[in-house]
């Protein structure tokens, strides 16, 4: 099983031909889209969304994830190994979301350029170097077979929620396809709140209380919750949270103690 | 065979997570995307497109749909057998196109819930409910093992055309990629008109004759035609009809007897 | 295997069920997406994409191709097979440019109307007969079973870039999603520079030099380079050419050797 991930969209035939240079060299793969249409070289975006999706793949999953504005520079092709996946793509911090904090990954420059087909260019590595190598890699050669394990792995680093005196500080990450708002509050960032009644604000809106799903308020409300990431996410029913508040990746929450009094 | 019908779009890698459950529980299905380009929670249009393609699959096959305003919320998912095909989504009218008139379907409440991973959340049952369910049909588990036979099905009411003195009055209820915008008329709509020369009348302009195919007409003329779903529907050769004639969903149409002193 | 690409976009269903028709007939077929978001009825556009791709795929790969404004009109339905790959599609220049200048193709004209659905339409050709002759072609079934040899293939005519004294003067024939803009240059165009320093020119800018890679020059700045295609190719690291140059398809550009004095 192979995954695929890029920021190459539909339209010009990119990602067919990768599948093609895949199936030409290991026939029996299955490939999943994971996501093309990450915004053009939008690192950050692609990591997020490979990190969503690694846990839900049977083991040995072999994902490619190319979202590569240094193609054909000095940045390095690596494959990065765990127990339960392989990733293969460019060390510039694309993969590193999908293992952070795993003590058990292992990274590969993948230097045995003798796998590349000779005529190789420098502008289409998914289809000249990630894709031969995640395709050999898919077919059971072990990673030491076609790179040198090296220590070092780029890493990209998502801005940290805060606690300000008696709020909590943090940013939109992430908008999703429904206008979602995606924050970059996860659980142990509220342990301090545990038990008390919370309330979030973005952009002079305060929304109070964490529900359970989309459809816990009326139509057009604005609601938070824990989403599918496992992230605090402010959502409106049946709406666009971007456009209905006007709200876009950066921008900045707070999350506090709810007051009663209000 | 598994198909899947969604409004997740491309980017957010909800499509590839939920083919990672799906062949994780069902590692032999063959997965077939219908359309993840649903517009977000618009059921009326999933339910077309879903009813659009169930009879061109090899029987059996499982058709998994979700675009699900009300997700967590109390709508059942269910399943909906027949004899051809099995659907499988929420029980919010989404399915229902695909089986109106079909006296031979029976409905299953998919309540075993033993069968949902136990940290499930209530934000994206595609990947925690249906997939899970859908998978497990499809790998030969009988309906009747994952839920409870149901009577009812939440039924969508699409615009029905009604014939007012020497016309018919009937709706545009889908514009297509290419502009074309399909109505509500089918050929049994017509009955009374048969044999005779009719026209079509869309804000305006009145279009004269049912054409066989779109290259019937010179470039840029608008025409009528039976579609690939067996519809009515107006096009503009090379061109799209719903810019040329500033029409869109919801438009009202008429079809008359052409009136030839015209 | 069979490739399949198209104009039919994400939404409407029209690919799950040309899939449908495909695997129903060839059950055991892999489906790889080539493109589905060629913008509607650009046959040239389909034909640079189908041209970039037939090179990447397994020996023996039927390639499906449908961008076709003339359905149901007298253009025929055709497959061009090659020692390498068939192409199956409409005979109006969309498979032209796969094929450009190989002696060793054949066309048959599929007129074997005993396969095709009996009920089949005249606005759907993709599902009615395109996927039908291509599921059989992919089955082993031989082309001259389903249709009669004929000499003729539609061509597209591209552009040719011709020297005006010491200059190229060439065309923008593609923009790519990244907003590069891809040129009708290819390396026999450039024999009589060789080995001469070069510079470029599009919209009054003047690109000097010819780049290995997009990151050779800083971000933000254009560059020239040699694409995946095997074209000239005006870029702007990290950033839209199209957008940067304010440039589209058609326009022009100059290749000329480089003024050392300017």
């Amino acid at each position: 099983m192979i995954t695929f991930l890029s920021d190459f969209g539909d339209r010009d035939g990119f990602v067919g031909i990768v599948k093609g240079v895949l199936l030409t060299r290991c026939p029996e793969a299955r490939i999943v889209d994971l996501s093309h249409d990450i915004p053009p070289q939008d690192v950050t975006c692609g990591a997020l969304v490979l990190a969503s999706g690694v846990g839900h793949f049977p083991p040995g999953t072999v994902h490619l994830a190319v979202v590569d504005p240094g193609v054909g520079g000095e940045r390095r092709p690596i494959a990065v190994v765990t127990p339960d996946f392989v990733l293969v793509g460019p060390d510039n911090g694309l993969l590193s979301l999908a293992v952070h904090g795993r003590a058990d990954r292992r990274v590969y420059h993948l230097d045995r350029t003798e796998h590349v087909p000779p005529a190789a260019g420098r502008t289409f590595h998914a289809r000249d170097v990630f894709g031969p190598f995640a395709a050999m890699i898919a077919s059971g050669t072990p990673p030491d077979r076609v790179g040198t394990e090296v220590d070092a792995l780029e890493t990209l680093s998502l801005p940290v929620p805060r606690r300000v005196e008696h709020v909590l500080e943090a940013q939109i990450i992430y908008v999703d396809r429904f206008g979602n708002l995606v924050s970059n509050v996860e659980p142990t960032h509220l342990a301090d709140f545990r038990g008390q009644d919370l309330s979030v604000s973005i952009r002079g809106v305060q929304i109070a209380g964490i529900s359970t799903h989309y459809a816990a308020v009326r139509e057009g409300r604005p609601l938070v919750l824990w989403n599918s990431w496992g992230r605090l996410e402010i959502a409106v029913r049946n709406d666009s949270a971007a456009r209905h508040l006007r709200a876009r990746m950066g921008d900045r929450i707070t999350v506090a103690v709810r007051d009663r009094r209000a």
